[in-house]
Parts: C-alpha cells; structure tokens; sequence
C-alpha cells in the first residue's frame, strides 16, 4: 500500500474532479485525483474512428450559454464545430411519418397544446430557486411528471412529445420522475428553450478532436503522478484534521477530499465515521437514468443528399430520437440513435444482434434502406458501465428534492460534493459538471 | 487474511440470513454467515431493561397469519404474549382531541370515506400477483399514492388517516411510493385489514423475550465458527464454479451465495463480475425509509389506571402513533412512539433534548402530563445506524416496480437474494424475512 500526502484528494476524474484538480492546483495546492477506471473522462468517452478522427459514445454537445464549459475549452484549446442542421428533419408519430423543416405535419391542436405546456413549465421552473430547489412550497415534488402530465395535458400529440422530450433529456420516464426535478433543471438551463433547441441549445456545437479531449488534455496537465488511474476508492476515513482516501494499493492523505462521482455511486463508498443519515439516504433516492447510445457508421453520411439533417424522433420505433454525429468534415458519416429509458432496459435484455437489428430497422424507417448497411456499429450501455451505472445523470423520483435536497452539496466535515447531479447551472450536462467541479474547489480554498 | 470453504456464504445475520443459514444446515450443507454488525439480529435489536427484562428498538411485532415467523418461534421456544389493547384509544386529529373504544369522534363522512378508500385500496391488491407485481397492467407504477390520493380522496378526515397508515406502516410519505408498492405490500399480507389491525393482524403479539431473541438463538444453535460478526462484506467474486466472498480479514469460498442485506446496501458491496444493469439499477431504486423508534420509560404503566390502552393517533403532533410496550408483566410501563418519515427526517437533525421534548410533549398531549417524566428515555433513529441505513424496510418509487422488479429475486449466477425486500408475504415485516431467507435456501438447493 503507498501512501501519499497531499492538501486535497478528489474522486473521480471526470469533468468535475479534473475541473476541481485544476483550479486547486492554480491555486497553489498540491491535488491528487483517484479514479476508478482505466481512462478518464467519466461520462465522456471518445471510440476512435481511425485516420486520426472520433467519435463520441458518451456527453458531447455544448451550447452557447455552458461559459463554464466553453471556458474550460478555451484554456485548453479545443475547438467547437456547429451540429449538423441544415436540411430537413423527420417526425414518426402516431403512426404517420412527416418530413419537415421548422414544425412537423401534426395536429394543431397537438402542435399548440405542445407548445402551451412546454409554456407552462417555463413558468413552473422560473419560480425555482436553482440553489434552494427544496425551498419550493408549491408542492411540485409529490407529483411525478407524468401525474402532472395526466391533469395538464390532453392531446394525444402533446402527450408523446412531452414523453420524447422527459425520455430523451433526462433518460428517464415521466412516472420515474418528480416535478420538481423537471422543473429544476429546466431553471438550471435557464429555461425550456435552451434545454430543447439544438440550434442555440444544449445541442448546438460539439468539440473538434471529441469531448473527451478535454479531460484527456486536463490529465495531461497535471500529470499521471497526480492523475492515478485504476484506483476505485473503497474507504474514506476523516478525523479531526485530516482524510484518508483508500483504494486498493493506496492511500491519500489530504486536509480535505472532494467526492465527484454521481450520489448513487459515492453511496458505495464506506465512510468513518458513517455520512449523516440525510446525507446517505440522498445516495439511496437519486438513481441514474437508463440510455443505450448507438452510432451506425457509413461511408458517407448518404442522408445528406437526400436533403436530411439527420434528426428524427419518434414514438413507435426502438429509437426515439437521432443526430448527424459525423465528423467535422462530414467523413465518415455517422448516425447517432439514443435507446432511452424504457427502451434501453427493454433493449439491454435482448441480444446483440438483435438490438443492432431493431436501431438499423429504425434508422431506415427515417432516412431509406441504406442506413440497414452501416460499415460499422458502435454502441455504449452506459447502466452496465460499472463506474457510471447509468447516464446521462441522476434523476431525482418525488420527495427526494424536499426531503433530502439540502444534503447534495453540504460539505461533511472534510467531504465535499462535486459532479453534475450538485451544479446549479445546467444540471446534468458538462457544463453542470465543470460548474460543480470549481464550485467545490473554491469551497476547499475558503475552507483550507 | 483468514480463508474458509463451505457449500454456502450467506452475507447478513438477521432473520432472513440466519433462518436461511438454519434451512441449509438441517439439509447438510456447510454454511458461514457473515454480518457487518458487532450483533446478529440485523433490524431487530433488543435493549436491556436490567432484572432480565428488554423492550425491542427494531421489528417487534407477530401477528397471526404469519406462519414463517411463529413456526421459528415455535422451533425456538419462543413464545408470544398479546399486545396490550385494554382500555381506550386516544385520537388527536385536525384540532380536536378523541377518547374512544372503536372509533374517533370524526365527521361521519371522513370515516365512511376512510372505510372505503381502504376497501378500494385493498380491491385494486387483490388482483396483484404477489410473486410478479410487475406485470399489473393497471398503470399504478405510474402514480404515487399521493397523486392517487389527491384523484381519490376527498374529505381531510380520509386524507389525513390514509397519510398516517403510509407513514406508520411504510415509514414514507404518499410522495414518496408508488401505488403498485402500496398495493403489492397490502396483497402480499393478504388484505389492508391483517395489515393495519393490532389485535388478529400485524402489531397482535411480542415475543416473551424481545424479538432479537430469535436471532439470537438461531446463532447459538449455528456457533461463533459459522457467525461471524464485525466482517463488512467488500467483494463477491464470482467465476464459473464457485464465488469469493472477502471481508476486512476473511474470506469464504463456496459454491453459492446468499446475500440477505436490503437492495440499497446490497448495491454497496463490489461485484466481480459486475451486476448486470438491471439488478445494479434496482439497487439504485429502492430507498430504506425513514424511522426513529421513541421509548419513554416508567414506574408504572400509568395510562392502564386511567382506562387508556397506550394506542394514539395525531397529525400535528411529533409523534404520529404510540403502543403501550410495557414487558408481559406491565412493568416497567412503556409507552412507543414513532417518528416516521418527515418527522423523523427533520427531528433527526436538532440535538437529542429537543427531540425527546418533542417526542414527551406528544406523549403528554395522548396520556396526560405524567408521561412527561419517564425514568428513562431511548431512541434508536434507524437511518442512522450503518448496517441499516432505514427502517422498517425499503419502498420502491414509481417506475421501480415495473421496470426492475423481475431482478428483485433473479439469482445472477451463483448469487441469490434474500432479505424481507424479496419476500412474497409479509415484504417489509419479520414474517417476510424468514420466508426470504427460506425461499433462497431452496433456491440454492434446487441447483446444488
């Protein structure tokens, strides 16, 4: 067992225990980061194309408002390039297939009650404080979305489009998820709009090289003397002045640890003394959501000429919801389809062969038989990842913010909380975990 | 690092492992129990009265129908004695304050409504199939009982007894469970009616020694060599032929192995291979509730004089539920009182004299001022104690049931489960652990 001394340890090097390596050593502390797999990143994750290119199988898009994000980008030299968006999208609902440019051929009705409600839950969230969501005396957390959803919305087209929308954004179901949550992270995104628009949204660019370069870049930054992978921590035993980090061949000594791994995740690790029973039956009630991502890759991204951006939803087919994910030259083309939530359980079940089967058989119903023959197919459970357990993050069931809110980011003694289920912007995405890397950062330094 | 082998490795030394430890032993099998705690008896605890008298701070009740629990009882020698039910109730319910023998003195209305929610409740349980509620296609994994409520329910007086019954009998708030769990666990004790009656259902008899007697016996019978105490399990390691169980300084080596902890701390252990994503995702799922168990301790059992049976009910009050505990003999007199759900939540966060003035203020407000003086007070907050992280048991949120209940009882290799959680009677009481623990047991000798 080597054992080593320094001011602070962190868990996990993803964004968020990277972002906080960062910040405290430029700030003058010496920092070691553990990480329990053999890469890092966390819930990035680049697959090499060859010739140099990647493509992402975990986080990868980035918008105009993530500053954190952006920022981290700049000091590291990582460009963004724009989504593929010109073209024409492709909506198969309720049994129709309709090829559109800005609204697709739906019932009106449908189409102004869907707007209507995306409305009203704006509304709901600008009244949530992001850092004191449990404050909200609304009673939005005894509900989940879909009780909320069964008295507010009444169109059968409102009803899927707001299913595709919790499914797709949040991994979840409507029924596995409170209001509140909704509602919170939708004011941590600073409204429905960004949350939902590719063009100016959450999707808006993505990063030249993958997203994963940029934790890749920060690893490299502080060194593999700082940065020690493969080192799952086990124990994390905090006296009066001082923590002590275990894994299973070393030991961090530090006057305080920042913990990034998701709550379900550092529930795993066994505290000296115990976590306060808020604090523990938090890591009990915030599990992660469900999502399989799958990349059909093709010589040439063939949907293109036939004037298609690549985006597609649907209600009836294994895939709900597809990108353009090819490279910034367009080279190879690259057709991202997320199985989410009901579908990613149902669909982990099944053989390979036989999920392969029912994403290519949905591509195809969107852009023609020529997505059935990708030249390859890659495809990221992220549930069976032992170091993630599920993605893209935490989805908070009702009664959890209410009742257990308070303890996400409370420091316990020496512990401090990071990662993006504790951001107060974009809660869920990089930016949320970078945000909540240097919030817990400078937390250690007001402390230390 | 000490090594044994035996046929079986049991992790958990409460009714569930050590009933099942019993099963495997009477069939010839080698077995090793190995608990977390410095005790056995994992949620059932006794607390030395001195003068070889106890009262129980965990699990205490036996009611009639629950076979599993009184033929171990039987095999024990340990015998019941009624719980005290002579006298009058005391309800202190939306302002007033009723004496009675049957029922409060309520809006009529309140109480005919009360009736027939329960009716209504226990209509849509008798349809589940305890052994896969998760193929209800009723859609009640969708809702919280709180949303049900809120459809159902609407006089205060129903609304008001329905909260107690969820908090009293699922130490959780409506918000915070599914109606499919609610329906699931009625069904599995046969009717709301075993489930909520003191005299001929759930809370009908103690045991003539505290229950931990159980627990405590069975491990006598087993010997110190096959319990062994204060070993966390860390690891289980599985491969083709046979699992490794390690602890701090132990491992066991067996062909199966039964892991009897709740789902929540189950999720905690390290898995080699990793568990597959639906059981790992049901870890993250199924959340322990909330309870701090409250006894005031006296001379005498002095509410018995006054004509009251230590039963009362309250809304506003700390304390939600009281029991006259008193030993067989009614001395000392012992008065119970819960502090369930957010009572226990937020009560578990101010100094230990302020709660139990709370908890004496309520027992005063039930009994009269007397009880405000007990000769000793004792608490145990369940949410506290690390090898329980909750108490009574775990309740599963929306979405739970359905989407992960088939990985509740599925053995994943040499892995199986047991524990009051996986029970098909009684989940969540005694009764359902020994039944866990026995059904496991088969399991594993039905494939060895």
């Amino acid at each position: 067992m080597k054992t080593i001394s320094v001011d602070i340890a962190i868990v996990g090097a993803g964004l968020a225990g990277l972002s906080a390596a960062e910040a405290l050593s430029r700030a003058g502390r010496t920092v070691i980061v553990l990480e329990a797999d053999e890469r890092v990143g966390g819930r990035t994750l680049n697959y090499d194309l060859g010739h140099g290119k990647v493509v992402e199988v975990g986080g990868q898009w980035v918008g105009p408002t993530q500053r954190h994000l952006l920022d981290l980008a700049g000091r590291l030299n990582v460009d963004t390039y724009p989504t593929y968006t010109t073209g024409k999208s492709v909506a198969m609902l309720d049994g129709g297939r309709s090829v559109y440019r800005h609204v697709p051929r739906l019932s009106p009705f449908g189409l102004m009650e869907s707007g209507l409600t995306l409305a009203r839950l704006d509304r709901l969230a600008r009244r949530i404080d992001v850092e004191y969501p449990w404050t909200d005396r609304r009673g939005l957390d005894e509900l989940t979305m879909a009780s909320w959803m069964r008295a507010h919305v009444h169109t059968r087209v409102a009803r899927t489009m707001l299913e595709l929308l919790i499914e797709n954004v949040f991994a979840c179901t409507p029924a596995d998820v409170s209001l509140l949550h909704i509602v919170t992270c939708v004011q941590s995104a600073r409204g429905m709009s960004p949350l939902i628009r590719t063009r100016g949204g959450a999707e808006d660019a993505r990063f030249i090289g993958g997203s994963q370069l940029l934790s890749l870049r920060l690893a490299e930054q502080l060194g593999p003397e700082i940065v020690i992978l493969n080192s799952p921590v086990r124990t994390i035993a905090q006296s009066a002045d001082r923590v002590r980090v275990r894994a299973e061949s070393i030991e961090v000594r530090a006057s305080h640890v920042v913990v990034t791994v998701p709550p379900a995740l550092a529930g795993r690790i066994a505290y000296d003394p115990p976590l306060p029973a808020s604090r523990d039956q938090l890591t009990q009630r915030t599990p992660m959501g469900s999502i399989i991502k799958c990349l059909a890759i093709y010589d040439e991204p063939f949907w293109r000429n036939d004037g298609y951006n690549g985006q597609a939803v649907a209600d009836r087919l294994a895939i709900h919801a597809t990108f353009d994910n090819s490279p910034p030259d367009g080279h190879p083309g690259i057709l991202l389809g997320f199985l989410a939530a009901g579908n990613a359980r149902s669909l982990a079940r099944v053989e390979e062969s036989e999920r392969r089967h029912a994403v290519l058989r949905s591509l195809a119903a969107f852009f023609g038989p020529r997505a059935q023959h990708p030249r390859d197919y890659v495809e990221m459970d992220w549930s069976a990842q032992e170091w993630a357990r599920g993605c893209y993050s935490a989805h908070f069931p009702p009664g959890v913010w209410t009742g257990y809110g308070d303890a996400l980011r409370a420091p316990v003694g020496r512990l401090h909380w990071a990662g993006t289920e504790s951001a107060t912007t974009w809660i869920g995405y990089m930016e949320g975990a970078v945000q909540s890397g240097l919030r817990a950062a400078a937390d250690v330094l007001d402390r230390s």
